[in-house]
């Protein structure tokens, strides 16, 4: 356990162990049900207001804009289809871009099949958005704007600044949603100044459980729940409250705050650090993530070599990393993202994820760019003699 | 902590001690996301694995035939507006109860609202429907009924095979639901030799943890996902897998259905046990839960006091009860199953929910009917001297 080098934080992250201790006596503490009308029912409500507390300070918004959800997927289909739904007689034009998370791209993909249209944005080779075409496709009838701030498989971060002083000066009264589950505890967001009036959240990108989420909604607009019950979470989100869960988002989160500018300084040193020893040691790479991308993500593309060997070499070795997203990884396609930003095919198939948190070390890096080495050379070395 | 009377496990239940700790160590040591490629994912994978095949087992059926959720109320919208979904060109008459959970009559009030027409069937003095008007009710164009099992605030045990035998006869093609949150792990389900399609369950209400659940889709059947991203659970339900929550689902189904029949048997002992001690020592009470109820529920009435003031005097004495359903109870509404048994509103006004675990005693039987008497006396005492 102690040798491993997991480098695969944006898929997800081991959750610190006061989190799971936290849970633990949760779980066995509070255990009543946040509905029920006696003592068990109010001190358990009284944990998840508390967890709820911990997110809307991180936030800067008020505790009734807080919802929690099973997790980042859910908190983003309840952000575009409870906003669309709450809002029937906008307009049935809605923006996105083309290399969102799949829950918001598979979301619009049922939208355009039940009465909307869609506009899908490109990106360039640093996968950045082109705010002229965001200009260009705004219409007096666009609804809803979805954009991912940091992108899961390459790191950019989106301009979401400029989205919204466009949307300020051509659109007012259209609402923007952010997919925030790769920028949050990384970088700093605060919605409401930010002008953003929807921001999804999940808990175990930020070494928090599993199955929790949040979504932020802004309380002068109006959304509808897309699960429906007991009309838990302000009637949003219907469900008995996973308490525990919520609990262990709400201290990872109060956590990563506290160490957001630290963690932040350590991970970009380590990345550049990172970068300088693949240079040093490696031919034939090249870097995709852009340089202005979060710290936390790196994708390089070895040539010659095809990311899942080296992957399942690099396990071998006790280092994790990703080829891509998680969420798309099992199913054996090109990333969309990098095709989308111009990548050459030959850099695609060997494109690989590297992905940090906190508990990372140069040491590590050297350890990884080591491996890398040996196994590049060894295989290069093979498809030569091919050859 | 020791001396607490807990007597609202229909609301939620206490989770077992090695299910919370199984659940820590996953959290710890199969932190990995079971989508990811490398070791880390496939080890959390397994795990998700094992917990399917506990649940499999449990309900005879194959792994591909459960599809983890977030909860049941979850399971429910997913099975209902999942089968429809999928269906569309099936009849648009549905049927359900008016006796049902929330997460079922919200979701059946949301399609009655889009294009469905939807019938309730009422309830007897006892919670069961009636099968004649099931009949009547059925059309050529009925595409679905959803059926409670065990009601959640009576215990009333829904004649599900009678059920699917009126199916098979009148209407072999429509699909069954049945919403078997208080029924699971309590009594035998099998719902593929019962002729169910579609059943939901949930994991907090069998000492497993909150935010899980689960639902049972007969394989011969096809539903679509309410929530769209990733494709988990074969592309059932997106968003990465809640493994240590999986994890303690399974745990909990393990251990509660090796349990099953010796608990049952001991409940139905305290149940009966409970019920003579409260005919030898109070007058004026009304046994709401019919005769042939779940041992597990048992729905009381005590007159001439609001069950909101023996639910908090009860609490001071460390015994948790309930006014009727947690989902419904901070709602301040008199039950409206009660309401659909013609109970008089005396008595609804006076209803008691005591719902019991395998971690109950008849000694905590003799506390509780010394408690309520005590209390009963005094305000009966009161409210005479002021008459």
């Amino acid at each position: 356990m102690n040798n491993e080098i997991f480098l695969d934080n944006s898929s997800t992250t081991r959750p610190y162990d006061e989190v799971v201790e936290y849970m633990s006596s949760i779980s066995k503490d509070y255990y009543g049900n946040p509905s029920s009308l006696h003592t068990k029912g109010i001190e358990a409500e009284r944990m998840v207001k508390k967890a709820r507390s911990s997110i809307a300070e991180a936030l800067k918004c008020d505790l009734k804009e807080v919802c929690f959800t099973s997790g980042g997927t859910e908190s983003n289909n309840l952000a575009i289809r409870g906003y669309l739904d709450a809002n029937r007689r906008k307009g049935k034009h809605i923006i996105t871009t083309k290399v969102e998370h799949p829950s918001v791209l598979n979301v619009f993909e049922y939208l355009s099949n039940n009465g909307y249209e869609v506009d899908y944005l490109g990106v360039d080779e640093k996968g950045l958005i082109d705010l002229n075409e965001l200009e260009d496709k705004l219409r007096s009838d666009t609804s809803l704007i979805s954009v991912i701030y940091v992108n899961n498989e390459v790191g950019t971060i989106e301009p979401i600044n400029e989205i919204v002083k466009i949307k300020n000066t051509k659109c007012k009264d259209l609402v923007i949603h952010i997919d925030a589950v790769q920028g949050y505890g990384k970088l700093e967001i605060c919605p409401k100044r930010l002008g953003i009036d929807l921001l999804s959240l999940s808990s175990h990108k930020i070494h928090g459980p599993k199955g929790v989420g949040a979504l932020f909604v802004n309380k002068s607009i109006k959304i509808n729940p897309i699960i429906f019950g007991g009309g838990q979470e302000s009637l949003l989100r219907s469900g008995t409250e996973n308490v525990p869960g919520i609990c262990g988002f709400g201290m990872a989160s109060e956590l990563t705050m506290k160490g957001l500018r630290i963690n932040f300084d350590k991970i970009d040193e380590i990345k550049r650090y990172f970068l300088d020893k693949i240079k040093e040691n490696i031919d034939d790479f090249k870097i995709i993530s852009p340089e202005c991308s979060s710290p936390y993500i790196l994708n390089v593309s070895f040539k010659g070599i095809k990311s899942e060997v080296l992957l399942h070499h690099l396990e071998l070795k006790n280092i994790y990393v990703s080829t891509g997203s998680a969420c798309s990884s099992r199913k054996n396609i090109h990333s969309k993202v990098l095709k989308e930003m111009s990548i050459d095919s030959d850099y695609i198939e060997g494109a690989i994820r590297f992905s940090f948190s906190h508990t990372n070390t140069k040491e590590q890096m050297n350890i990884v760019v080591e491996e890398i080495s040996q196994i590049l050379s060894k295989i290069r070395r093979k498809t030569r003699s091919k050859i």
